[in-house]
């Protein structure tokens, strides 16, 4: 109810705040008995982390990952799994004007707003650095559907007006390598379009701006089945845990936006023999279950609001000032985000593979 | 858990199937002593009703709404308040050869697979006449949220490619009169947009095609501090809410797919003396709680899956079979949808503003 | 949240005022494809129904249950099931004066004081009358749990001191046959204590006051593994349960307030071979995990408020009153209580065996 | 859902076993801008550590509570308060035949049985010592009640079958001075009686035995109208919160067990003017509803299992084996338990409180 847990079966509690002593979390209903990789893990959680390339912000966390509870000797013991990463390199001083004026299309004004009261070291509770915590938690989700053949893979596909096309929506198969993602300092699979990409990131931020991607997210061998009419259809909460991550501005299942285009007999996805569909437009979800076919959908990240540019706002006292951002942003928050969307995605797919264990005899 | 429950202080549990007695709902939770205005109560409900125009099927369903419970002369008490809707124009024959095919794009097969039994005479709980449960309980929250100045307005502002340009997402009133609104049989309240709309529909269903459209929506006059972070924030709530909705395919907050192309100096919005933005791009959501600002968002409807056209399809044993949809149904959902957008977005801000009285002394 | 609903994967909520239209409930998450008893069903609904004998009230219910949904051709189909149970003798004259005083020990002020509102015309929502939908809800789950071998039985213990000792707390059957119980109109299984408590009760009845009472319960084939620790317990989601229902005032589990008085030595249930216990103490959940032991409990209830007797009260304006109550009601609760107990302990023991079955791979 | 998290508004997680690294938690929901008087937590919480005194265990435990986050200059900032409490003292060895044979009436075997692996070391999740975690959070949210007026106070009132009368449940006061309870190394404000168990708990102590004890627990200045009908009654929650906690086997509201044997004149409590009522037996709550009188109830803790007497037992193969307390046990663990029964108690109440801030205007 207060806002900072998601899940049922699998439930993910998060806190912190990016200048205080760390964020960290509590992964509750985890299934016992799992031997955990902690290198994948740890492989995983590096990918949200600033610092990987000159187009990421170049502050350095270490996120390094210590596990306080519910694992023994490797395994997890089916009671709550509580994890802290300590900020290390929080450098508060950057933000020292924040507790004088509000960033624009930052949260402070609205955090202000509504508790009376600010950690106006930085971001605090909003900083998306408290998305770390989904990414450990939704490591360990990836790594269990793994066992169970469910793959999820996210990507960059669009970055300001360039778009990549891809059109594997309908195979059973991840759309890239894992090497063709990770080849790329965007996480965008097609090394022209990456290239393209990465150009006008550098234009972008050469002239002190942001700029804002797209990242899409295929999900292979899902049983048919998951899914809770009707409101807790698997695409609404997929929604719900894709909207909760910092930034996003749209979400769009299948041909999304586009399908408003279309007319049924073209959009329809018509059935073979054995259950499965000639196209796939309903990307895997009929009626919010799963039907089998590969899950995908595109999120939309609005260009990052801390620029390098002078903006005008207004201080505490909600007169005029101006503020001019500081500390060490990225440019476009994509490449990073590709992780958070897999593991929200991880843990919505993870609860409802759990929650159809109960149906059936 | 289950899925037929929606909100937290206020939750709505819905019930019923398409060919059943009735559909129906529990609203738990709403506020005390409220009177509740009966004719606008049915007005509201009344358009989401089919056969309103000849573009809607003409199917007809009197949609009578019995209250059970809740309600002493005239005002709620504080308990449930249960109502039904009564099937009364059902004619399950049309449906007769869905027990044996699976209707193309259409949720029989993955309820079939998931439950291992359906009502096969229709759409079950899967049609979108469950529906009217949600309109009932809406209608009663939009009512209430009135009296606290908060209001919504949702509309058609696309169909097929056809799209409605309105730019008044910054002003603190509704974009258009109700009357404006309804006396397009699209609820598109541009006039000459809606007749392009409907000549494009009719030709659609002319051909025994149907076609996809968007509804958009604004909320005005919402008080600041309404959503819980970091997994409750409005927006991910919201985006919950709709994508609950049958045939919802993607939904985008402020500029959504668009904000992705624009830098951040064009789309931060820049505060005004005492709190206000300059723009609201932003959409009145930052950090995932209300700042004060409209709210407004968009909802892609993806074309109606049953159409006149013969399709190919497969049996109950998974074989090769065909289908040509008989049923009077809606050439163009989006008209109907309408009602059903607002109702969901007024269930999630009453509870969000209920929510928020918990905060402050 | 709003109180109305309980469970997790098996979600009942109720509706309904003791003088409106009738009680009913949603019951959701109940298995797919069961096929329903109704005439166990309406037999032990019949259960709780006033006027089953000379000790209980004369009031008529013919608490007819009417399905809503989720139910064809006899079967469940994994969709929420709607029920209704209409007043039909409610006679809200015999209420009238309780428009102006607060019945003493009834929950008319507390709700007055909460709501601002109440139906006056009876006990309203907080009648026992809600019970009604629980023991349909709960019946359903009763049946279910019998398939898989789970059985419960409720039967009374005691009435005011008078109190029937029973000691199979161990064995893997049930206590008493329904003969036994049902032979008694107190449902106290031991015929000669059985007259003992039925004397006691009429000449409570006579002298226009009102007695108290125990009802006892054991349940049997418990699987090993049921409770979610450390804060959904079994007995504390039991407990839970149990204090829910109208004047219980008190819970134990096994010894309960007599293990107080014990030794660790000789209330510590030592194990045998095979992970049985020698002795039951426990009552079958330890850590608040089933341990495949018979689970049992005790559950005390209050003298019935409402006596023939004239009582010193308030009326609405707080100032000093009478009342008599002219009302027919039970003497002692008991007897009718009984099927209320094993409704709410079967919706307990059905969710958690249903969340038993996400463990274990 | 996976049972470590409690409450509404206010959402306690807790996490960790008794011989990992710690054991911690999340309070979630707490109100933002609230002063934290740090010492007065630490007092408390000290209350239920371990070697107190000669009677409990000699364990040592700091029990030094690290805040994570939600803190800002002293004060709540609204956003979640995550705190660990490490394990010093933990002597792992002490526990090494567990490794090999259950515990009588502990719950290594359910633990076994129901995750398939367990942390061998000690009683670990099954541990009281996870309630230190309660003791943290109940602690703050004493604090807050507080400055509402709502006090609580727990005290020991039975050891064995020594039991100590008290008859101030109708009185707006604590029914003792702290200093009363605390000058008692039972916690027992009677100094006779206080005196009497501490010879009974020594000899049972010296006999290589343990003992069982209740909690009476008194709460006033509660306002009227705290609780939620019909499942979420105000007892019914406080019933679950009491039953888990580790040992407890009963719990009684008012005159409990005993009211059983009352006539309905006796026991109903007649309304003053005003709204008070004459008596108390209701233990100040109707209907699920608090209507403003004190609310007590008691607590039965079953005798302490693990004793320094052989007993006989299973191995993890199932096969008859025996044990023998070794570690440092309390012989009577209810002094301890008086802040865990506060705590929690208080966990309700703040959840209540803050939910009836919904209502109303």
């Amino acid at each position: 109810m207060a806002g900072s847990s998601f899940g049922k079966l699998i439930q993910l509690t998060t806190f912190g705040e990016s200048h205080g002593i760390g964020i960290g979390g509590i992964l509750d209903g985890f299934p016992a008995n799992f031997k955990i990789d902690f290198e994948e893990l740890n492989r995983f959680v590096a990918k949200r982390k600033p610092g990987q390339s000159k187009i990421t912000t170049q502050r350095k966390e270490d996120d390094d990952v210590e596990f306080l509870s519910g694992i023994f000797e490797g395994k997890t013991t089916g009671t709550p799994i509580a994890f802290l990463i300590r900020n290390y390199d929080s450098k508060s001083k950057d933000y020292d004007n924040n507790k004088v004026v509000y960033r624009p299309s930052h949260a402070d004004f609205a955090y202000d707003q509504k508790y009376g009261i600010r950690d106006h070291r930085g971001g605090g509770r909003s900083s998306a650095r408290e998305t770390v915590a989904r990414v450990v938690a939704g490591g360990l989700a990836l790594q269990y559907l793994k066992t169970k053949g469910i793959e999820l893979q996210a990507f960059v596909d669009q970055v300001g007006d360039i778009r990549m096309p891809w059109e594997d929506q309908h195979s059973d198969e991840l759309a890239y390598t894992e090497n063709e993602i990770e080849a790329s300092i965007l996480r965008c699979p097609n090394s022209n379009v990456s290239s393209e990409m990465q150009s006008l990131i550098e234009k972008t931020k050469a002239s002190g701006d942001s700029i804002g991607g797209c990242v899409a997210c295929k999900i292979v061998n899902v049983p048919v089945g998951l899914g809770e009419p009707v409101f807790d259809k698997l695409n609404a909460v997929l929604g719900h845990a894709l909207f909760s991550i910092n930034a996003v501005k749209g979400v769009e299942f299948g041909a999304g936006f586009e399908s408003v285009t279309k007319n049924g007999s073209e959009h329809n996805d018509l059935f073979e023999e054995g259950g499965k569909t000639v196209t796939n437009y309903s990307a895997g979800i009929q009626g919010g279950i799963s039907n089998g076919m590969p899950i995908y959908f595109r999120v939309a990240f609005k260009p990052v609001a801390t620029i390098a540019k002078i903006q005008n706002t207004i201080d505490a006292d909600l007169r005029t000032s101006s503020i001019q951002g500081k500390g060490r942003h990225d440019a476009c928050v994509v490449p990073r985000a590709v992780p958070i969307v897999e593991a929200m995605s991880a843990l919505v797919l993870l609860d409802y593979y759990l929650l159809q264990k109960v149906h059936g005899q």
